[in-house]
């Protein structure tokens, strides 16, 4: 089985940027969330429809740095992985390019919970359809 | 009675503004936000009191000029009234003011709404709270 | 010659949504925001371009209204044409739909400004470009 | 000399929050930099004046983990002190509490730049202004 990235394609808004003429540093978890959202449609799950069946996926915690700025209008690739996967907790790990050039790392960790907040395990079907994604010692 | 004006004070956000170098212009719609949720708690009821009432009020319209920018760190005085109150629809005004300059004027336009978004009443008591608050002709 | 429209595709993001469930209504100036760059771009002129030439639009008006509200992952057609084109002053109407249902009609009005922020005459070719973009008499 | 720890309070907006009902985790990346520029306005020192100087702070790396959500209106304490301070780099550590329940921890590591982005040591009398929020081994 080959290990699998997702890659996202996002472009830089303007109401994304600061004063400091670069992408604002909280505007990455937003490029993240799209990674991972990307990554689990990848698979056939929309987080949508995990969502719709009761299946929330809140963050409790992550962690990001930065090597360059991100400009306005720059095209970026999300890129997108799973670090670490077990019963109820999953970690996601992206990488932000502009072309060969890496800007950002950074991670998501990540509880399944159900619509009242109480930790779950993870539906029937998805842990075998996100497991092409999983790192595997790199 | 005399008419009230309910002033809330802001201050301009670093992640708020943008590479022009000033506040973005959706920025203005939170701090609005944060001037009509004021105005209500000065009135006796706050806006997360209502939602647990099972009573919402989403934006339908809204409007904005925009006479001069806000800079980082800048504080702002939002100046919020009632321009209009129906059964359904409650419109609210807005002064954005730095100092004695006036910067920008906007207004929201509101519905009651139920959890299940179909049209309601405003629950009773509301009304005559926020009364002082609706502009008389100026 | 054809009057033309410029339909930017967006889908609505898990950080734009709020507590009530759909997108926040600040988030459609976000969406406006693409549509007008992705007009220029379609002109063959690219904000990120005019910007380095020392040419910025800062917004002096805005409004909005909303028939229905967008859900987290919905994907909508940010429709953006030009309404009126002065020398100094530019108006885009927007329309966002969602397959065939439009679900909201907005417009921003903006100056040409220097970088000293002085209004000044759109850079040669800019106007010739986006005049199909703009509407007669719809 | 005693250690001081910088407290913003800080109100939760109804534009900070998510579908998932509490505040989307980006928003205390905004609140960790109220805490910050605080802080150093605490200590005699406006980061707008520092910008001003030609003195930057971008972010090079952070992180937070998540104990409880925070919800619309919620008034939260961010906690604010200086984990470590070297010549070009400076840690902040940050506490996010709702009364007495810590519901999120956090840090940002910035270094000193000028603003062609060149690291630079931090302007004299800075330094000695904030080491009162100086953590000493706690």
């Amino acid at each position: 089985m080959v290990m699998r990235t997702h890659v996202e394609m996002v472009r830089v808004r303007y109401g994304e940027t600061d004063k400091m003429g670069v992408a604002h540093h909280s505007s990455y978890l937003l490029w993240f969330e799209l990674g991972r959202t990307g990554l689990l449609r990848a698979a056939g799950h929309s987080y949508r429809g995990l969502e719709a069946e009761g299946v929330m996926l809140p963050v409790v915690e992550y962690g990001a740095t930065f090597l360059k700025g991100a400009h306005y209008d720059d095209e970026l690739a999300i890129e997108t992985k799973i670090r670490e996967m077990k019963s109820r907790v999953i970690t996601f790990d992206y990488r932000v390019r502009r072309g060969e050039e890496i800007i950002s790392r950074g991670f998501t960790r990540h509880v399944w919970v159900d619509t009242n907040s109480r930790p779950r395990r993870l539906p029937d079907g998805v842990t075998e359809a996100i497991t092409p994604f999983l790192a595997s010692g790199d």
